[in-house]
């Protein structure tokens, strides 16, 4: 075979300057869900099919990556189904194991599974790939990284008001200034769409709500209106078409609004907690606002709905989401579980990060030093030295082979190591190091003690 | 669905506890990778299926798991396959994708692909799952870490002395002392078997010899005569049924009984290169030495050959292995590239560091301290305290819910949380904590710094 080798499309090679940068985001998130107290687990890259079947509408059950069976996986296929080419049904007899598809089902089925182990309330975080059969285009991966923070076992909005705080904690410790942390409540949709008569058209009428930005008041009405929300409906929410001001403001306007809802005053109730709470605590440079065209996960989500935008000016998606759900573990058996989560969009923030020059000089893949390789005495004078520094957690290497001394510098340049170390014939009798810095080009003659001393960040 | 969930046979949920205690593994190997100057790549869970087939045997192709296209993938699958039932020739019409089976195969494609970016000699890390459908069994699963560092591009045996190095400092970072690095060198395997005119029959040989400690010499000498090898060619061989000595001593030996075979010479003139430099730099806590006997991967190496072994007392296997191939990516037609890489077996160092209770009583994924909720008001003011706490890298929680306080303890106390904060009324208005240690049940009421003292590790 010399056809010169790929990879399958929407996977990606990292190379180490990229796994650093990438590692150097993790460590961060890693931390803080940490400092919030989140524990980590970790799941099996693929699960029984049935684990996953059925959980992310058709359209997920086809964008599932399927395992085939070991062995002879078709001694027992069904003939039929062989004569019909019938691909669906017989997926499901030559193939058992699928891979993991989002992190929040394998998570229910954990919770399930280990019940008994698990102390509640349970505040757990995963950080591991996740496959996709999508069609790859920009930004989307077939294999890519899910970072989940979620807590089950408890209705506390405490645990809202600190995924606003864990969210503000990991954004200011990139370095990323000026995030916008939205918020919104799903009964609070459901409240106004009570109101207005139109329950039955909660989707379509958030849909074209949601619109607002794209196509402007007019659009969102005529859209409305061709899904058949009366106008009289539309008249009764003219306020949100409009819907600016603090987070105060906001939520009078829509307690106004939703008065006569129930389930709509609870959605307000909650959202002036979370939101009195992070106003009284303080954030550190993330802005938290009401979004009340916030709609993601709608058949999902049942009380606080999250969502992260990247600072102004940085054209990019949501780098984050979460939200509330009432019924997590309920389609593994074990009811009345409440969880609550959010999630961090690796790729998203790595670009933006990229883009706005905010990975630190010290994010590097590469050594501090190589010392010279002068022949195999001067070698092994340098190897000792060497093993020392190692002790020292000082990254430092032996250039391999007896080459040319260019060719040996040329590669230190192209591997962007900082320092050069020559150790000759000289610097072995005087028990010295001649040091090179690369960047300066200076260069001196010193002893173990200031050669340590230079190599230390 | 409310039959209990299970996971597929040979994989693994990760509680926290042992997440962490497998963080604790990786994070001390990959400090070390990056202090030897490995740098990191990561590439894609699954490849082209032409990437891995044929790559590691019958066997292995057996072994790899598949990935079904997507789609109606049986579509375009050839009629004749689907009535004779053919898995193995319909394999490769509905499958084009498959699960990484190790780090090397992945590894080499990589290189192949990315030659004109990578700055030569390349020494890089790489620490992934993999994934085998063998029958699992104790210690064996479908779903492991492997833990990899090599380098390509120099045929320098100071890289061979590095690795050496790097086992030694890795274990001795975990604590656990006693470890024996086994070397070999596939030349010296060659050399014997022509000394004894029995090249053909390298394999029957080394097989049989590699039972000395099982069946003894004489069981050993039975096998070989089984196998063909003459009772003249076995006499010549004697003295490595009794190899013992220092390593020093077993060279000699080695290079008399090698003097005719010009490549059993070149692994003589290895092994002393590397032993020598190894005497001569030292090592921590490890002991290297030379096993005739060791001959992994025979069909792979073609230098040196390594496998380390846990301390006298531990019934374990190798928890390492790794050796020199002169030709990584010649499979994927760059030809000359030589390349030496050791790997660490994670699943093994996991039970030995356990039974020898060598895991720090640091490496804990539990909070420093909770505080009790006795009220919005009161965990309001908490709130503030942990938020504050937290900046300060400490890591807190809330509980989340007002709850009895005998639930709050008794929750406190599952986690194995060391330290219970209660901020009542009194607390508030003395702007004071009253922190209780739970190991020694004493209790005091401090300020925010005393506090902070008290939390900080």
């Amino acid at each position: 075979m010399s056809k010169k080798p790929g990879i399958p499309k929407g996977t990606r090679d990292f190379s180490p300057i990229e796994v650093t940068k990438r590692n150097y985001i993790f460590t961060i998130i890693k931390a803080n869900f940490e400092k919030f107290g989140f524990q980590p687990i970790e799941t099996p890259s693929f699960e029984n099919s049935e684990t996953l079947m059925g959980k992310y509408g058709e359209e997920g059950d086809r964008l599932i990556f399927k395992i085939l069976n070991s062995g002879d996986y078709l001694a027992k296929s069904n003939e039929q189904f062989l004569t019909n080419k019938d691909s669906l049904k017989l997926t499901a007899q030559i193939s058992e194991k699928a891979l993991r598809y989002d992190l929040t089902v394998p998570f229910a089925r954990y919770v399930v599974m280990h019940q008994n182990e698990i102390e509640f309330p349970f505040k757990r975080y995963q950080m591991q790939p996740v496959w996709r059969a999508d069609r790859p285009q920009k930004g989307r991966f077939r294999e890519f990284y899910q970072c989940d923070a979620d807590v089950v076992g408890s209705n506390s909005l405490w645990q809202e008001v600190e995924l606003v705080q864990l969210y503000d904690s990991v954004f200011t410790e990139l370095g990323l200034q000026g995030v916008t942390i939205k918020i919104n409540n799903r009964k609070i949709l459901s409240g106004i769409a009570e109101v207005i008569g139109a329950s039955d058209k909660l989707i379509d009428f958030t849909v074209a709500l949601d619109k607002l930005d794209k196509i402007g008041e007019d659009g969102v009405k005529k859209e409305m209106l061709e899904k058949g929300i009366s106008e009289n409906a539309i008249e009764k929410i003219l306020p949100l078409f409009n819907f600016t001001g603090t987070i105060s403001e906001k939520i009078k306007k829509l307690a106004n609004l939703l008065s006569t809802s129930e389930e709509g005053m609870k959605g307000v109730q909650e959202l002036q907690f979370i939101c009195d709470s992070i106003s009284e605590i303080g954030l550190q440079s993330a802005t938290l606002d009401l979004d009340v065209t916030l709609a993601r996960g709608l058949n999902y989500y049942t009380g606080a709905i999250f969502e992260v935008a990247a600072p102004q000016g940085v054209a990019m998606g949501s780098i984050g989401g979460g939200g509330r759900y009432d019924d997590l573990t309920g389609i593994f058996g074990l009811k009345n579980m409440s969880g609550v989560g959010i999630s961090f969009g690796l790729d998203r923030i790595y670009l933006v990060l990229d883009e706005l020059n905010l990975f630190p000089e010290t994010v590097s893949a590469t050594s501090k030093a190589m010392f010279l390789n002068f022949g195999d005495n001067e070698a092994k004078y340098a190897m000792k030295t060497i093993a020392k520094l190692r002790q020292k957690n000082i990254k430092v290497e032996l250039y391999p082979d007896k080459a040319k001394i260019g060719k040996q510098f040329q590669h230190i340049d192209k591997r962007g190591i900082p320092f050069a170390v020559l150790v000759g014939a000289e610097e072995i009798e005087k028990n010295s190091y001649t040091v090179k810095n690369l960047t300066t080009g200076e260069q001196q003659t010193v002893n173990f003690d200031a050669l340590l001393e230079i190599l230390k960040d």
